[in-house]
């Protein structure tokens, strides 16, 4: 609405109701919605009618690459060609729990890779990596891309906010789908993480597709086509990308929240930790190691010697946190526990997330804050063995006033059996290009 | 976002979730997202996101009727008990060449019936009736709710805005819908118009609902499925409800724009004008006094022996119009003539209306002014035997500047043809409570 004597050559209303009724939308069309939404032509409002009419009657394959690439368009592309390392990334769909990224990185670090991870705020139920590295005193998310370069030259890893310069088209519809109900969309989800990790610059690019009750795809089926549309997307655009798709009908470790979600990562980065976080850890940074030249890195060694926890230090330092300092603890706390002996045979991701979010430790809105202290304790995971009175899990928060809403969504989430449930391993299936 | 302290019972992303899976919002979430929306803690964007998966995933008769009621409670009710007459009121859903607002109501009047008729402008390709009226020299659309009793009560018709007290959620749902591709929706229709007919208080309501090129509803069981819900949700709501199914695919009557259709509307009133308009107006004018206890009423001499003139007069006057004031003209006009001798078998509705709005008779955006003497009069009509040279149709403004883009919507729009076409009845069906 900014520049009335510009002619503009299509009409939102006219795209809007293409996608409506089932059609394909042409590809200038495509385009020029992306880019008046940019200029802030088109209004949220009918952004948000069209991405509603995007995920009742999808996008074919041409429709996605092209919305990407309108997307990269309305903004910058970086460069980390001089830097004189290969450069890797990763990106999770999102998962209750999923602190990944916190040890993930420095890890993959420690190998003398460089690890330039552009990460997201909290959208609904799962946790924004940026949230939770905000538990840590002083830590500060926003950098320069200068700051930026000469971090990943002298630390080799950045855990940052995404400038506003980059895929800004992207920006805006990702903060409109957290509030329009939006986000389960495939054409939408592939074209948004993949237009910002091209747009970065990322050499090669491991995807963390997860599958399960408390991923934004819960069906196994449309988590892999979403894996082999974003492949192919990558692959075309010149970025070596594989996909892992991963188990999210459980929380991923015993911490859900932020604070809490730093301290389990910090465990992992001293060689302890959860055995599923450790797990999947090193599966990522074996995968993002091969494509970036090092398929045979002793990947556990860094975790057991203190290289990843060292790059971890001096990762959180350069961007003025304070590794040492002590990280927010709940004011109040009430812990649940088992009522009768046996085995934990489910944890619902899903219910855990939504009860974390309940507690304050995600937003509803795109503006509200997050709670660090907020979040959920787990004391016990689906195969082990428990006796009556043993606490099961404990939620906190700065004060109680929304423990009764947290519980609420999580009765009838946990279940305690008679029978060990069947353990399978998280990484369930890897998805590489050609597979579209 | 006015009032954060206030704690929300619901989430608007929960609501538009359940409606995008195809689930039904249950009563006390819908009614607060109505609630929220006319409170602005809704945004727009959400309210578009769900207006499009109301679109696409339909609601039920109790989720309309629980709209409905949700809109009626935003604002305040009009009564007109107190006036010792019946109130009937009529609403039809918009076509190409409808004035028969401006016979009809001067028309029921004459039977000592109140018609209280709070009218709209034109938005697109419909014409608005107050700016048909506003033709009239003098001629005031807005009264207070004083002045609109003392009417009824003194002169039995009033044809004015809707106060912005009415159903405040639909005026922002309204123009939301408008420019979100969302207009089609038949629960959201139903209950935007029916919300409005509720609040104003009238005891008895016809429907005028359009079928075919020119009406919102192009599909005929579409438009009857939209009579039905709308007659359902009046007779639930202790409101006598008729609807009429009509026939849009022709404009109504010869003339198509303001100044044009009024004079036209004051050639019905002294008994004579074109015979489909006569049809429509006398059909409607029926069910409005059957509904009113008068339904051996003899319509058409209130036509030939002047009382639904003298109404007229009174009812212009009492707005401060001068019945006898000249109507503005075209200065500048250009005639279509017949190519060839034969039938006009087509005049499509659509096209004509859309050339009529190009011309400046209606308006693209709310905040536009109209034309008063822009705007097509046909000179013969499907059925007409024409011969090569004879006049067709004739566009007009004040100027010429337009009639290049209106021509360009007219092309291929009219047809001549050997054989005359089957003549059919404007009026096709009438629906009654029950029948839902």
């Amino acid at each position: 609405m900014t520049d009335s004597s510009r002619v503009e050559p299509f009409d939102a209303v006219d795209v809007i109701r293409t996608k409506r009724d089932g059609g394909r939308v042409p590809e200038d069309a495509l385009r020029w919605m992306i880019d008046a939404y940019t200029r802030e032509y088109v209004a949220d409002s009918q952004m948000a009618a069209f991405a509603m009419a995007v995920l009742l009657n999808g996008m074919d394959r041409d429709e996605i690459r092209v919305m990407t690439d309108a997307m990269i368009a309305s903004g910058e592309r970086m460069s980390f060609a001089g830097l004189g390392k290969p450069t890797v990334d990763k990106h999770s769909t999102g998962g209750v729990g999923d602190k990944i990224t916190l040890p993930l990185a420095p890890l993959v670090a420690a190998f003398g890779v460089a690890v330039p991870q552009l990460s997201g705020r909290g959208l609904g139920h799962t946790g924004g990596t940026l949230d939770k590295l905000e538990s840590i005193p002083g830590w500060r998310a926003a950098l320069s891309n200068d700051e930026m370069t000469a971090q990943l030259r002298d630390v080799g890893a950045v855990i940052c906010a995404a400038g506003s310069g980059l895929a800004p088209a992207d920006k805006r519809l990702y903060a409109l789908r957290d509030v329009t109900g939006t986000v389960e969309a495939i054409p939408l989800i592939a074209s948004s993480i993949m237009s910002k990790k091209i747009a970065e610059g990322t050499d090669a690019l491991v995807l963390d597709v997860k599958f399960g009750s408390g991923a934004f795809m819960r069906d196994y089926d449309r988590a892999r086509q979403l894996a082999e549309t974003m492949v192919a997307l990558g692959t075309d655009s010149g970025v070596k990308t594989t996909a892992l798709l991963t188990d999210m009908n459980t929380p991923l470790g015993l911490a859900i929240g932020n604070a809490n979600e730093v301290r389990e990562s910090v465990e992992v980065l001293a060689g302890g930790g959860p055995a599923d976080v450790v797990e999947l850890t090193v599966a990522l940074a074996r995968e993002m190691l091969a494509l970036a030249g090092q398929p045979d890195a002793d990947v556990e060694a860094a975790l057991r010697d203190g290289r990843a926890m060292d790059a971890w230090r001096r990762m959180i330092t350069a961007q003025d946190g304070d590794p040492d300092a002590t990280l927010p603890t709940p004011n109040e706390t009430h812990t649940v526990v088992a009522p009768r002996d046996g085995f934990v045979t489910r944890i619902d991701a899903l219910s855990f997330g939504v009860a974390a979010w309940r507690l304050g430790a995600g937003r509803a809105r795109a503006e509200d804050p997050v709670l660090h202290s907020a979040g959920i304790d787990l004391h016990a995971k689906p195969g082990d063995r428990v006796a009556a009175g043993q606490p099961l899990f404990t939620i906190g928060g700065p004060d109680d006033t929304r423990f009764a809403r947290a519980l609420e969504s999580l009765e009838g989430e946990w279940e305690i059996g008679d029978d060990a449930p069947v353990r399978e391993s998280i990484v369930r299936e890897r998805i590489k290009a050609g597979g579209y």
